[in-house]
């Protein structure tokens, strides 16, 4: 099973699909194939394991690190081909929390393959932990992500907010949002800044991956504003519903959101409970004047502050990132993206 | 002059006065007397070790970690001590800062005496950094905290503002409170959360040492204002000039005042460039609304921010504490306390 965790994680990330691993192994103990999940299109790991195995699966075990899924996606259930592959058991790590393609275990136990689940299942569900929570809400995951001084101001009073945080500060950000699916800021923050929204190296150059660069809200956007350039998909949501947003997003295949503001979006993402993830950016400096970092939410008294918890605090460059989820929901708690592999 | 530094950081701190260590070493290499100042009103170091050294400080060699004092204050000139006591040799480490108090080192000179200075002055000048600012700059040094949200605010936005920051955070800034000679708030802070501005030990009981508490406004406090409970002296300043009070604290003896706000009263202090540290409890909290932790700083624009410089940052509990100085001034790099000895 470590060996079918350590093929999973080679698996590309961030991806829609989860990461996954297999490894077949014949009755005297051999490895005769392997096989592991290369991204949202691509065969499942089994698939691969058993292409390898060939005529060797017949009587041995597969290990994998995903329950085998019962469905019929792009690639057929997975369930069908252990068993038409004569696989005598399946070990898998975690159980599949997506409604849609559980029943796995079932369905080999009904075609007489022996089935041992929840080895290593904690290691496979790291993993996968953002996938599995975007498959239980049925919608895609949102970090907003707030630059800010320690004052709270977003910006100061004639408007200005280039820059509230340093340079590493900066290059952190477009790291992060390196490893979103997308990038969401409102009308607002579209016409007042003119941001591009795309990920930049610390050279200033365009990187390979760009997430899609969304805004949404009813206005239109200045013709030539700087969205446009670059490489990469803009997908404009005339919408001020968060919900009906991250629907939409949702069947593009967007899993992971980074909202960058401003204000008047993030604050209608929080009303709705629709933030799983907090980046804030503090800058130590102090303005004593201008824009907030967050419009009203409809707290009226210190009992009813929206609270997070902590899940880390670094020290970017000259300036302090939090990271913070909502502490209403325990099960948001280790979502954090681990370090790129 | 190791053992110098030992026995000066065995004197109090925090105190007004700073920790000086000395010891006689007579030619044969013997020590044969040794000192340390033991706080504000007792006798200097050089008076202990030579009253201890006796008959044997003739020819022998004194080292101090500060400078020897030539003016007449409350214990006399040390030079002339050393004079008669028939030293051959002085050795200091950090020079004296203090106006009224330099000159030692020529008027032992001028008397005979040979002179070294400069040995581990920078383990000397650490010892007693914050003395030497106070000195230098003719007034008690400020410490601003503040608690708020991560959207900067420091009440909701009825009011409340019982609590922001958790437990431990209360417990850390009365942990720090008592390291400082005077706690400083405004009329409004009193009037509105009727504060005791006492030290509190974690299990409520009130701690050995208390700061001065200061009240600086020009309205009447309540009859039975709780500031008025418990040990320790209350000071009013019927004042709004923040330098007219730090005047007045300054010839109580305070050096380190903890200014614990308000938004009006922070604001006062930063605009005339009388804020030295700043500790910032920031809560992993969002409120949307209420009031800001500090009222405007007549800054308009982001290039004229009020930047400060990183010192440190800790995980206090649930929340996050930000300790930076204000960038503008390299002095005052190094001046937060160290840990307690
Ligand atoms: N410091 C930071 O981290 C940061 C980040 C981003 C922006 N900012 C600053 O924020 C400022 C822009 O503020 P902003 O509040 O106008 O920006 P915004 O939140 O990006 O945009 C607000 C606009 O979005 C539309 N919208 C979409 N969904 C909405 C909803 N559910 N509720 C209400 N409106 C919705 C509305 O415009 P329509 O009428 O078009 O629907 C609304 O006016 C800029 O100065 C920018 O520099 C700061
Ligand atoms: N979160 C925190 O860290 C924190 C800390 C402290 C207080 N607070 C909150 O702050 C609120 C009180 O705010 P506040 O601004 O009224 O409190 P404040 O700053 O303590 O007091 C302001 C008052 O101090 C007097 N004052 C003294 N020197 C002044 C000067 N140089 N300039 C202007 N006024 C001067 C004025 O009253 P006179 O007319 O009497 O001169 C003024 O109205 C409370 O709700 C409290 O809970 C929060």
């Amino acid at each position: 099973m470590r060996r079918a965790l350590r093929l999973a994680a080679s698996g590309p990330w961030p991806d829609p699909n989860p990461r996954v691993g297999c490894v077949v192994v014949a009755a005297g103990g051999t490895v005769v194939g392997e096989g592991f999940h290369d991204g949202a299109g691509t065969p499942h790991a089994e698939v691969g394991a058993l292409r390898a195995a060939g005529a060797a699966a017949r009587g041995a075990t597969a290990y994998v690190t995903l329950e085998p899924c019962s469905h019929t996606g792009r690639t057929g259930p997975c369930t069908d081909l252990l068993v038409a592959a004569g696989v005598a058991r399946v070990v898998f790590a975690q159980s599949d929390p997506n409604p849609d393609a559980a029943g796995g275990a079932e369905r080999l136990q009904a075609a007489g393959v022996q089935v041992s689940a929840g080895v290593l299942a904690d290691e496979a569900a790291a993993l996968n932990a953002r996938w599995a929570r975007t498959v239980v809400l049925g919608r895609p995951l949102v970090t907003w992500k707030l630059a800010t001084t320690l004052d709270g101001r977003s910006a100061a009073a004639d408007g200005t907010s280039q820059w509230i945080t340093g340079e590493e500060a900066r290059a952190d950000v477009h790291e992060l949002r390196a490893t979103r699916d997308a990038v969401l800021v409102g009308t607002g923050t579209a016409l007042t800044d003119d941001p591009r929204l795309t990920v930049r190296m610390p050279d200033g150059r365009v990187a390979p991956h760009q997430p899609l660069r969304v805004v949404m809200g009813l206005r239109d956007l200045l013709e030539g504003a700087r969205v446009h350039d670059g490489p990469g998909t803009v997908v404009r949501l005339v919408t001020r519903d968060p919900r009906e947003a991250l629907d939409s997003l949702w069947h593009k295949g967007v899993r992971d959101v980074w909202l960058e503001g401003g204000p008047t979006l993030a604050a209608a993402f929080l009303r709705a409970g629709l933030v799983d993830d907090v980046y804030a950016y503090v800058a130590p400096a102090l303005l004593g004047a201008g824009r907030a970092t967050v419009v009203d939410l409809g707290i009226h008294t210190i009992a009813d502050a929206l609270r997070l918890r902590l899940v880390d605090v670094a020290v970017v460059g000259g300036d302090v990132r939090i990271h913070a989820v909502p502490a209403r929901d325990d099960a948001t708690t280790d979502l954090h993206l681990p370090e790129r592999p």
